[in-house]
């Protein structure tokens, strides 16, 4: 696997624009990403009860026959709570797109992002959609990853490339922060693109299970947004044949390397972030435990905050542990605190006092990613989650959006 | 039911010290609660997994014979972390306190506040423990109420009285806040004093009973201690006969009001907080889900911080309510804003955007005391949270907790 410049269009046979449609006041607010050929289609959406009109009506597309030939995603408004007008306007956007795009409208996906309860302004939206068809381009990825953002300082993008049984196959992707600002700019969005051919059951799985551990680890406030979705779209160009196992596993590999990619620039953008936080957690009786311990620490509060005034406060990291709602023996955890090509520095060990050197462990907390490394010493389970500090400027975004 | 002056000394036959034995550089930090005779003990723990050792040895204490003759808490460190030999300080601190009091070492509640990880300085405290033995009297509930304090600014009594059975019945509280500042002083404590007698298993009951809804529904940032414990003692000098049905139902609102105004108290003096943040449910399908949703709201970082700014995002509350875990339908759901003896305004009706005046919101999310209400219209649940606001101040105070 080989990282390579390059976002959602990186792959064979996709091509994208992104506009400004007049649904914010001068920034891009809306991108299409479009398949040369119908692409099997997988998603993973928000856990949250109150879901977005376009999440519904992308899962009844896709529930359709599993397959797409378009993404088109607005930014500025987040079309949610927005009552049945709601969803007639996402269906209207999948026809406006099928339209300009020739397929059915089943064959689109519809996401928002942005101010939730205003409804669409769909006479802008119709007439932007037609522009950014004819500006739909192999180069429009980067205006793409623009065109989906709302309060996000960067554009994240990321594309790899392996090869597998003699084939070339490029995974390529974009996203947008998890960072909630303005009036409830409330998601995380992620688009996925290879040129892979991946039969639908095999993408469903092998997408959720990178999303389990990428995606699903990351958080920048802790709130889950009505609007969060994830999708990928495999069209097959790169015409490989089914997968052996071994392949199978390096392409699982890849995508997850992209997935991990996009979310690190999440954290790291989160709102006010002035730190990546990359919680390891490992020794724990299984993986799912490992999941629930490592969100636990790099969603409080506490933690955040102490590392935003690098205060090695290594009894907050443990304290977030014990109420993760996993069951473990606090009395064998050990606790490290580092940066990415740095020795780790043991803060706590055996769930007590360990004498160490606070001078070092304020520096290592300085660095612009800071590693908090748990080992539970119970088990194999381990995984990794993403966040940001928290910090003076989160509140002030979240606080005064209007003023 | 009425209210009177007082806290925990208010009740006949307790007494109460509160003095500086220099586990902190100036401020008070050692309490002592001492009952007259024997009373009936109840306790609740908090539910992190890392349970500091005062809490192990108070559990132990009352596992043994449920009754308690005095109380002692100090301030400063918090005894967790801190391996075998904090187990050993908590039964020390006990037996110090038996000797003094007269009593058996297991009827002696211990409870810590403060730095996790630091082991206690038992010199200080043993003679600290003794000064304040000689000054137990039956006004010094106030010092005591202010020697539990860590970060918190204001001290938090409540007393009440009622008359059952032509028995005058008092109840008396005081509590420290949840708000976790400098190293991990990461403690929600609070101490209730009755002279009414109840049985045991009655008291256990009741005592459960208005924690959930008081104490168990209070939150500054979310994050659980190690150290958190709620306790009671009813040493029945009140003279009373078993309560009858209605009897025992006057006596736990009575109780409740008490923990209820400790509650508000605390979330109303949260690390940095401005207002007061009141979250009312009602329309659930049942209590517990009315909790939950209460609870979710309050805790949201996103709408905690639009309250500090005064912003009627409504979305965010709904969002909240979203992810809280508890199945309901979004498109039942109301929600109001408001503020003591204000009538309610109506935000979003059906879980809709309903047309509402913006400055009246405004005005009303600047008020000390703000109120957020979700009706779901679907069930006859209903709770309510208090929290507050997510400040600048929140994240100075836990950011540089040293400088």
């Amino acid at each position: 696997m080989q990282e390579i410049p390059g976002g959602i269009t990186a792959p064979l046979g996709f091509t994208a624009a992104g506009i400004h449609a007049g649904l914010k006041r001068k920034k891009k607010d809306l991108a299409l990403v479009v398949s040369r050929v119908p692409a099997v289609a997988s998603a993973v959406y928000t856990r949250n009860l109150v879901q977005a009109a376009p999440l519904v009506v992308t899962r009844e597309n896709l529930a359709r026959e599993g397959k797409a030939r378009a993404i088109v995603c607005n930014s500025g408004h987040a079309n949610a709570c927005t009552g049945q007008r709601g969803y007639e306007d996402a269906r209207r956007m999948a026809q406006l797109v099928a339209q300009e795009v020739g397929c059915p409208p089943w064959q689109v996906v519809v996401a928002s992002t942005g101010v939730i309860g205003v409804p669409l302004p769909m006479e802008k939206l119709e007439e932007g959609l037609r522009r950014a068809a004819a500006l739909l381009s192999p180069e429009g990825g980067n205006e793409a990853a623009e065109a989906i953002l709302t309060t996000d300082t960067v554009k994240k993008e990321a594309a790899a490339t392996l090869f597998l049984g003699g084939k070339r196959i490029t995974i390529g992707g974009m996203a947008k922060g998890s960072g909630m600002i303005h009036p409830n700019m409330a998601t995380m969005l992620a688009f996925i693109t290879t040129d892979a051919r991946v039969p639908k059951e095999l993408l469903d799985r092998i997408f959720k299970w990178a999303v389990d551990r990428t995606f699903n680890m990351v958080t920048v406030d802790g709130d889950t947004s009505t609007n969060d979705m994830a999708v990928i779209l495999a069209n097959g160009l790169a015409g490989n044949s089914s997968f052996t196992p071994k392949e199978e596993e390096e392409f699982s590999l890849a995508l997850k390397w992209v997935c991990q990619k996009l979310c690190r620039m999440i954290a790291r953008d989160g709102e006010g972030a002035t730190r990546l936080i990359t919680v390891e957690v490992k020794g724990a009786p299984g993986e799912r435990e490992a999941q629930f311990i490592a969100r636990a620490v790099v969603s409080s509060n506490l933690v955040k905050s102490a590392v935003f005034g690098a205060d090695p406060n290594w009894g907050r990291i443990l304290c977030a542990a014990g109420y993760s709602g996993v069951s473990f023996d606090p009395l064998k955890v050990d606790v490290y605190l580092g940066a990415p090509g740095e020795p780790l520095l043991a803060v706590a060990l055996q769930g007590s006092y360990h004498p160490f050197d606070e001078d070092r462990a304020r520096e290592l907390l300085q660095r612009e990613e800071v590693i908090i490394c748990l080992d539970l010493n119970q088990g194999e389970g381990k995984a990794t989650a993403w966040g940001c500090d928290l910090t003076y400027d989160y509140v002030k975004i979240n606080a005064s959006y209007r003023s």
